[in-house]
């Protein structure tokens, strides 16, 4: 018999909530986000601050794959870094619309695209030390090219891509959308795991 | 002769900045961020406001990898999510810190564990459409175990899984955290690559 293993034991540990909120304030709030400071006691009992940014909208985004394994991404300058960013279609779900709704609608409007399956293939909380945005994305199939119809907050290029290209700016640091490289990961086990004949990896 | 492919003429196409920024007021500041609204005019050349969050630390996590291959997981409520959530360790890397002594800082801190060797496997911006945060994400194997010494502001569980066990709760979306999913999803690639025998994906 084995002695019992302490890291396999610690799992059930801290589950409750040890932080305490003892105020909320809204500093500043635009369409987008809502930012608070909250007065707290840290899990050690001592006092604190937390800033938090709440999202309004969901996050989004898809990965169109055509008929031929390749893959759509969109250009933009994305303002907070001040930097041109290689992406996968993405936009904001607000409560009116589905993940579902969004991730057509962005694809349409980003790229023209029209797709007839679309897959969920991971939620993720993208920054979870400071906000609570939560992404949905997809996989888009059975793409048919039609007009694009680009927001006015954007000015996007489009790129279709065979599949190597696309792993290969992964590979090289040339897309770092956090959305854009799960998804791009995903394709990839996606496709290594089919070349292994469908074993789970 | 084939007739040129539009979308791959596009790629040069709006590279230069079309957003105009008229004036910057920082609205708010705490140790780890910084919010400030900025008057613009858009690409479209309509004014307009753009919130962003600015971060003060670089975001690290680290995936432990021990030599039988099993990995390390942190547990700990999310107070901006107000939930649990099981991630790879991780910390903020202030500008006093290179990424790879954040990493090894905050694998021993929050696990015990020191690394002897650190691959970086991933740098990617978390959330572009709003903040500037970029994340580094390192690969740590040759494991020792020794005592951790969590922050005041921490209470976190450890759980060692074998791999098998992180990609089924990564699967199950038991595990949300950005970061978390991108180091599993790149782990995942790297053992299927070598299932494959070497071959790229």
């Amino acid at each position: 018999m084995t002695p019992p293993d302490p890291y396999t034991d610690l799992d059930t540990n801290g589950r409750s909530n040890p932080w305490t909120t003892l105020s909320r304030r809204t500093i500043y709030e635009n369409p987008w986000i809502l930012v608070r400071e909250d007065q707290v006691l840290r899990p050690d009992g001592q006092p604190g601050i937390y800033g938090v940014v709440q999202y309004k909208n969901r996050a989004v985004g898809v990965l169109p794959v055509d008929d031929q394994g390749r893959i759509w991404l969109v250009g933009q300058h994305r303002y907070p870094l001040d930097a041109y960013s290689w992406e996968i279609p993405e936009g904001g779900c607000p409560t009116s619309e589905t993940p579902e709704e969004t991730a057509l609608r962005e694809l349409r409007e980003e790229t023209g695209l029209v797709a007839a399956q679309l897959e969920l293939i991971s939620t993720a909380h993208l920054s979870n030390s400071v906000s609570d945005e939560l992404a949905y994305i997809f996989r888009a199939t059975g793409l048919t090219e039609g007009p694009g119809d680009p927001e006015g907050c954007e000015r996007i290029a489009i790129r279709r891509v065979e599949w190597d290209e696309a792993h290969a700016m992964l590979r090289r640091g040339e897309i770092t959308d956090s959305m854009s490289v799960i998804a791009l990961l995903e394709e990839a086990v996606r496709r290594l795991e089919a070349r292994l004949g469908g074993e789970s990896g």
